[in-house]
């Protein structure tokens, strides 16, 4: 952040008075412009014992298969994001369980967030920004080929649960490679 | 946002080709200003079956009580954020025993977060941001007088799990008033 998206003038990275943390603070109107984390919003959608996963259409990790998910929009809540992401990665539409996963990967400032989800019905396609989406049986999960940690994490716990048969929620801190 | 942050130039409030909502686009460098929900996190402090509360010295809801919690901040996780927010609003050490709530208020893009917490010892004070810290039994709780529709909601069910004693994980939405 170099201007004040207020009143386009410069901002100083500073720490404001009665705050404990530099911001970008406008040199002219005074706005302090505050950044926080994000949160990406996804399910893990089941159909008949399979999983659905997407292959990536766009970087990051072009061509490696994740989880439906994405940025929580505006206005939304994370159940509509989480059903929301899963009709324009997968176009498929589903029933949310519960929240299975959160994810902190503090280095880059997210959160991500896996709710359980039953599939309505059978059909899926690939989204805008998916080349191909399939139903994996556990066992076919492409672990060498998926495209985020946050999405084997979850995956991988999804599987310690199923084979106990009592799925939990999950929280997890990712630290850098 | 009138101005880019970027570059100083004017936005204009546009669909960007291959999206589908409008965003902040810069009518010069081209860059796409997201804007996204934040999170605001917190705890329940626990000291001996009582639960510690704060009377809010800053605005909106001063002189109302809360839970401590508070704006997520950059590079930190949501175990980290609740118990630096408890430090700072009450000056009480906790260790968190898991997460709790998680209240959807879409209407202002905010999600709240709330860890069931045990204090290390008795100790707390107001914090900068607090008139007064107290600890109070169950059957004491100010429900006519606490600040904000998310934590009445959290102090509830943590109530209504304690009657039963069995804690689990509560997802709900509030809608605008």
């Amino acid at each position: 952040m170099k201007y004040c998206s207020t009143c386009g003038a410069t901002v100083s990275h500073r720490v404001p008075e009665g705050d404990r943390l530099a911001r970008f603070v406008c040199d002219q109107c005074g706005e302090i412009h505050y950044i926080n984390p994000k949160l990406v919003v996804g399910t893990i959608p089941v159909w008949q014992e399979r999983i659905l996963l997407c292959r990536r259409a766009i970087e990051p990790q072009l061509g490696f298969w994740t989880l439906p998910a994405g940025f929580m929009e505006m206005a939304e809540s994370t159940a509509e994001a989480a059903r929301r992401e899963t009709r324009e990665e997968a176009c498929a539409h589903v029933r949310l369980v519960g929240l299975f996963s959160m994810v902190n990967i503090p280095h880059i400032s997210q959160v991500h967030l896996f709710y359980r989800a039953e599939m309505d019905d059978a059909s899926f396609a690939p989204g805008d920004e998916t080349l191909e989406t399939r139903l994996f049986a556990l066992e076919e999960i492409p672990w060498d080929e998926l495209a985020f940690r946050s999405v084997s994490l979850t995956l991988r716990l999804f599987l310690e649960d199923r084979e106990r048969s009592h799925y939990g929620f999950h929280e997890a801190t990712l630290a850098p490679k």
